[in-house]
């Protein structure tokens, strides 16, 4: 998948629009985005949701497995929390480990952006099935 | 914590309004979620988008956690895609697995209603830390 | 895979061989299998090690899957460890959540007997791929 | 705990020794380990078993984060298989990701090496609790 397609399938994925989710970087294989910290996506102590984290890291990873294996669905994915996800902007670095015959694995890694200052918040491994 | 309690931090959870969730029963133990399936929760495809599943697996998790535990973070969880989520209602069932001296261990699994017939679409593990 | 195919796959696993693994039960997506905790399957605090109770869980997962699926392989595990292994057996019980076009879901529960008494020790997610 | 502490711990660990386990390497926050793949330790298809892979990241996980937290255990870990493990040796690598007050969180990569050449078998995320 190329960027632009992939941009088209961003931009037909209403969840990632109501979150403000925006692609910053793409390659083969390695793909970002980030999301403003909205109030509207925080927790009950202020600190951004882990289902925020959760799509962030999701999307870093099926976005990486996209660009190199094309449709893909995800078969599963682990979220650790690292840190509270306090700032002004969320951003998510996904990587891809492996693309094999059916199955592509991915990493992925949160930081948050407080004062222009960055720090790991989550980090996340996922697998993918390529869509014959 | 009590319902009451509960209901109290829901309240205060921006992203659980910003999806819709409500609380639909809760029991020491054993607590269960619904969010209404709007457009804007999809992805490309029309299902329900991964990190929305997401949500509810770890909202089951961290609010049956919280019913025997009182506040507790989550420090990780591991959610894997059984089907897609299609129909109008998503329903989460959390139940704590074990509840040890700093950890609570939960499960959730993720239902669909599709004109009103259930099927799973997601099943998770967490593990959340109680706050002392 | 019958009852037969699978036990003839145990008798060629040397690792199953090694650490003394017994088939206990097997019924269309649901297998049981268990390993008596000798010595050699300890860590330095005396009880059962994480990798024993990881290979219960795995292959109780993976045979499970085998059982609805024929030939598969493991793309992943989750494993949480929720109290010591202690006693003279180690149980696991596996179960199929899901069994699609190309993937299985598992779940399994591992259980430590310890003077005749059951208690649940770990619990694990598992996503297999079928063998085209 | 220092390198001498932990051989100690290793020499005790019953389950290590039975696998023919050896620390590779110790510096706070990153440790290595190596295990030769001998016969008993490979499944029906000749590879290396999973469980082994399983001990390999669940070890370079516990012992990277006992290098900078002392006695810990393992809540849970989640293992993604990327290849067949084939070759002479089986290595891991693990890492400190994050050490808050009372819990660690790890990653470990699994290489294989045959015929001296080097390739990523599996992966891992884990979380580790500090003993008080």
């Amino acid at each position: 998948m190329t960027r632009d397609e992939l941009e088209a399938v961003i931009a037909q994925t209403a969840f990632a629009s109501l979150v403000g989710a925006r692609l910053d970087s793409f390659a083969p294989g390695s793909v970002s985005l980030s999301v403003p910290l909205w109030p509207e996506l925080t927790m009950h102590l202020g600190n951004a949701h882990g289902a925020v984290l959760g799509f962030l890291a999701d999307s870093a990873c099926a976005w990486a497995a996209a660009s190199v294996a094309g449709q893909v669905v995800t078969a599963e994915y682990k979220l650790n929390l690292l840190a509270p996800g306090v700032g002004e902007l969320l951003h998510a670095q996904g990587d891809v480990l492996k693309s094999s015959g059916r199955v592509v694995t991915c990493r992925a890694d949160v930081f948050a952006f407080a004062s222009g200052r960055r720090s790991l918040i989550a980090t996340a491994l996922a697998t993918l099935m390529k869509v014959p």
